[in-house]
């Protein structure tokens, strides 16, 4: 560890290679800093790309929370020209889709409840447009003959999250990001400075890397690293999501134009289409820690879809994938300095590709010494005592 | 091409490596032939890997296909012997299960057509033991709660297809079976001799390949094989099955011992345990010659086992395939000499597994010029003109 003062390996060492912390390395070395990111570049079950990509801050909003529907807002409002800077420095294409959600209903129960939700959400300012039966399918010819009525939110968006990771990663290297293989282990900040011990590679031991900040980025495995202090890491825990990978036969027409959002028997489930044809449904919401894809949640998840777009069995099931987000003990996303030298951004739970843009923007301020947005506020590690 | 009394490059040559083309090597091998194997060792959709192994004449027997029932208790009553020489062949094991298959009711229609069937299977000699309820769930303890009877077939046989595939090979190459990597694009057989045109491995354009008998083992895809007699090609179909494999997660038990077979809302399923904790459930059938796996399929394969074995919900869902068996116009196989140099081994739809052992017993006994088992003669392809 050096003294104060002394040379540092990097600016800022970011744990962590999803899309939360490599939008932050991406922005933080745009900015001017050294930055070196350590992940295990282990593709499997990666949260980031078992995600659908919604950005459904309108869709996703509920009673009660509204400090996250905030920070929701303001993350999709940044979402589109954070997007447009990515594609432009990579020359990528991540697949952002602006034709809004449409939630559906069966019953009247179901359409009672989308209802009352709306009206929370005229209430609190957010648009969403009610539609009948009859509009709901103009709007999307494949949905089920007993659909009750709908409401359009045409304030959400969504992204392909698999090639947004890439396209991120791309700008990362191209802005000078050094990129490590490997798992941290443990990481240091005190006054004398910061540090991560690391396995790299095929380096043996462990390698300790020095920087002035410490970024912690590690979605759930937060709750496992060393040196994280002991609040912040009993208040992250595994999620665990299953959801479908769907593609069209050739030919086929697209199954839908927009996310489609339903509650069957209970569940909630969206369908997600993608302009190239993949078609993303999700997903359960588990307390475990495996990764496994098994045959309950894909045989809801199978039953659930053909219910709300009949016309979906024709599809082809290409992928089935489990990942593990990082829930908090609020529902809420840790973000700010903990310390000199630790910087914390986890627990995005579901929000976690929605929330990106934001938190590099965010995290980018805390390391050149300025405050972030005011609506990150309530989130804080210092709220979690 | 050679003419007759010339040397030739094999004593037979077979065309595929499914398991009836290769359990034919094998045999034919240890009879001492000179025998060469061409197969596009493309594993995918291969339908002896998609299969789930039932070895079941007795609950697959239905009505009006007696000859094929003989044919099938031919084949039952040898495999265990032909596979007890495979498996001290090779030193590997198959997985041959011998609990027999349960096949379960859950209303009375259900219930009243399984015991007009088991009172078919008795007059004809076959074993079938009538069970209720509770004797049902005394064998299966996981079955569902809603099964109101069922019937055990105790000459019922399962193995793992892919272990006994992967036997047949190692056994081909042991007997000194030359395997090439290639496609067959087209057979003669003439009274000057028999040959096979095939694009092999790196090779560039063709390679003929002259032999004493040639004989297409090449499932479906005999349809598309130039040389073959138009009758047969026309027989031959493919049929699209798709299935599932399932995992035990650690420390769960089984979740069955025998295969079990179930009707549900007039859709067949099967559920076939393996020793080693896999579980293999299927099959569609269907008339269509991609390999897609479907969202349909999926689910209602899902659905049914849900509903036979609801704790089945726990498994992993590990596997979800597609295969293209070789069906015929009438359901029977097609074994046997067409002409001088041309033998057939195809068309053995939903029984390949079942009647690899016998078709490989009558095609070694037909290439040194003697009568196959009589079971065979209505398997012919004579029959088809």
């Amino acid at each position: 560890m050096p003294a104060k003062g002394e040379s540092v390996d990097a600016d800022a060492v970011i744990v962590g290679g999803g899309v939360i912390g490599t939008a932050i390395a991406w922005q933080a070395a745009s900015a001017g800093l050294a930055v070196t990111l350590i992940d295990p570049d282990s593709d499997a079950g990666k949260a980031s790309l078992v995600a659908a990509g919604m950005l459904g801050p309108v869709s996703e909003s509920v009673f009660g929370e509204r400090d996250l529907l905030n920070l929701n807002l303001l993350a999709v409002g940044r979402f589109p020209g954070f997007n447009q800077e990515l594609e432009e420095a990579t020359g990528l294409v991540t697949g952002l889709r602006t034709e809004g959600t449409l939630a559906v209903a069966y019953d009247s129960g179901d359409l009672a409840a989308l209802r009352r939700l709306t009206e929370f959400r005229h209430s609190i300012g957010l648009k969403a447009e009610t539609l009948d039966a009859k509009q709901c399918r103009a709007l999307e010819p494949f949905l089920a003959p007993g659909t009750r009525g709908g409401v359009l939110a045409t304030g959400d968006l969504s992204v392909d999250n698999r090639r947004y990771l890439a396209a991120l990663k791309a700008a990362a290297v191209k802005a000078g990001v050094t990129h490590l293989t490997g798992t941290v282990t443990a990481v240091t900040a005190e006054p004398a400075g910061a540090s991560v011990r690391a396995r790299l590679g095929d380096a043996p031991g462990t390698t300790e890397l020095t920087a002035r900040d410490v970024v912690v980025a590690a979605g759930f495995a937060t709750s496992r690293l060393d040196g994280v202090p002991d609040k912040i890491r009993q208040a992250v825990r595994p999620v665990k999501g299953q959801l479908l990978r769907l593609r069209h036969p050739e030919h086929m027409p697209p199954i839908a134009t927009r996310t489609i959002r339903a509650t069957v028997q209970g569940r909630d489930i969206y369908i997600v289409p993608r302009a190239d044809g993949e078609v993303v449904v999700g997903a359960t919401q588990e307390e475990r820690d495996d990764r496994d894809v098994t045959v309950g949640a894909v045989h809801d998840l199978l039953r659930d879809a053909v219910t709300a777009l009949p016309a979906i069995s024709e599809l082809i099931l290409a992928e089935a994938s489990a990942g593990l987000r990082p829930g908090s003990n609020d529902n809420g996303p840790i973000v700010g300095r903990v310390h000199e030298g630790l910087v914390m951004a986890t627990g995005h739970f579901r929000n976690g590709i929605l929330l990106s843009a934001a938190t590099a923007d965010a995290v980018a301020a805390i390391l050149a010494g300025r405050d972030p947005d005011a609506a990150w506020a309530p989130f804080h590690p210092g709220r979690l005592g």
